[in-house]
């Protein structure tokens, strides 16, 4: 009689309150939760298939290292001390894929990130403290090829999950569409001027913000672009236009909606003297990239690459509130769960 | 021309020497390097074909935790606070495959785990810091069904790899063979007979010294299984047989020709009452296992399951000197290398 009981107040939590994460061991029995899980094991397997169909292969990913993406927005890393030297858990795998590329041309990995976000991102329903990206480099890429990458997988995973999954989306009240190709581009600038054209202003100088992002998100239908980000607005490593200084060869995907970022790429820098003078640049002490320096001094190809969050796009597929909703063992700030 | 001479020395540098570690940067590029990689990929992708067949569900996994497998004999755990909080990086994913098999029943996830090893253990060939293990879960399932899901996975994804890699596995020096089924099942007893009845002598109370499961491991042509370990050799959460107290009902798969370990598993305590009396006894305070004991008061069902290390596996089938040759981002004690 206790367990009946206590299945239905499962049934009755909602899932997208914070309040429901404390008591994810037993949340995740939901119904609601069990077709998500079920839908996001669909999306991981469609993603493969269509990354192993372009031959890209998938490594297993790094999860420690001595450096890691200091591009994280104002959240902190997993530092810790071993045998006297400094690691971190890797908060996004980025300069990891670059050597990866350079041995096998075509890769990708499932990237475990950390990332300790401050207090009031939990109020978001949009950021983790833990999450997987699907990481992607190619050799010799543009960040054109890139982008075409990214459209191409977003619509064979939709594809798949409303072939496999035509009962469960009902279910979860999501009237999921294929998106129509090819979609939108716009740059950073015209991104900006829509914004503008709507009231909607911030400072542009940099990154968009998130709360625009997901304004200009409402304004579409399908997925969109957009690319050539100014330079202040992205990390050491992607690469900047040479014919266009201040510009660089990079892109976000965003899921229409308002369900905002699903995918950031760009072209890499890979030439040492031109990411030392951009590492100083940001503020980053080209010292304590040791064997990455090496790297690219003994020398690594130009490729193009991007990373797509797992959990963000299991939220746009199923159409769900709250991020925490797509992942198996969520974890926020301030909220001490499994 | 700089690249040339490069080139040859990647060639010939020795991948299973400590050496080699540091400048994995440059080593992942190595021919022999690349074949192990793409044999790996394979790996992965027919342990994926043989779980899903039998109607496993793969969830994205745990990174960090309240708590972690705490059983890691000698290796240390990476320890953060987070806004006042204590989290580990998982040593193991154990509990929270109890966790998510009470949700769905049969589940796996490739874990990545984090073990601080002792710095002698750079030096055995078998130990990493950081690993993936392919962890499986099955509700209602007893230790025998649990063997036969190994041996099954095993099998499935020898033939695989044999039937996709028969040029690489040829360049690498490797005589693979089809597993013979089934494979030998040994009890603890028996194994520990045998062992000293070829003059090798260790503790053998508790987990058999690795070392002395190299030497039987030696003694064998096909991966064969070691069961029913005595209570003193296993964590809290490997099940006691009711009917035979001091004995757990679980189980080690072990590789032949001296390549050890395989495959550690077993039915799990799933009883609070039971949990708490083990705790207490290896030395566990059950107050740190906030969620876990209020998840076993909530009611969890009776389950079995295994873990296999990714890497361990790759070495076994690629017949590798050294664990690290396995491992894309290879981290030993005492090694700093990305």
């Amino acid at each position: 009689m206790r367990k009946m009981a206590e299945t239905v107040y499962v049934k009755e939590l909602d899932l997208s309150s914070l309040g429901s994460l404390s008591k994810s061991y037993i949340t995740i029995r939901h119904p609601r939760m069990k077709k998500v899980l079920r839908i996001q094991a669909t999306i991981c397997m469609a993603a493969r298939e269509y990354l192993d169909s372009l031959g890209f292969i998938e490594l297993l990913p790094p999860i420690i290292g001595p450096v890691t993406d200091p591009g994280i927005r104002g959240a902190k890393q997993v530092t810790f001390n071993f045998y006297g030297r400094e690691y971190k858990v890797m908060s996004s795998a980025i300069l990891y894929k670059q050597m990866a590329m350079a041995s096998l041309g075509k890769i990708y990995f499932f990237s475990p990130n950390i990332r300790l976000e401050p207090l009031d991102s939990a109020k978001t329903g949009r950021h983790l403290v833990e999450f997987v990206q699907i990481d992607i480099e190619q050799a010799h890429a543009s960040y054109f090829d890139a982008m075409e990458i990214a459209e191409g997988l977003l619509t064979y995973v939709v594809k798949k999950v409303l072939k496999e999954h035509e009962e469960d989306l009902k279910d979860l009240g999501r009237e999921l569409k294929v998106p129509r190709r090819p979609f939108k581009k716009l740059t950073h600038k015209e991104a900006v001027d829509i914004l503008r054209s709507h009231g909607i202003e911030a400072s542009y100088e940099h990154e968009i913000p998130w709360e625009a992002e997901k304004e200009l998100s409402y304004m579409f239908e399908d997925p969109f672009f957009i690319y050539d980000y100014p330079r202040g607005a992205r990390g050491f490593y992607d690469r900047e236009d040479p014919e266009r200084p201040g510009i660089l060869r990079d892109f976000d995907m965003l899921y229409p909606e308002g369900y905002g970022e699903a995918v950031s790429g760009a072209e890499r820098e890979y030439k040492v003297e031109k990411v030392i003078e951009r590492m100083r640049a940001t503020g980053e002490n080209p010292a304590k990239y040791g064997w990455y320096i090496e790297m690219l001094k003994y020398g690594i190809p130009p490729s193009a690459g991007f990373g797509i969050g797992v959990e963000r796009l299991t939220r746009y597929i199923c159409g769900l509130k709250a991020i925490w909703e797509a992942r198996p063992y969520p974890k926020v700030a301030g909220i001490y769960s499994p």
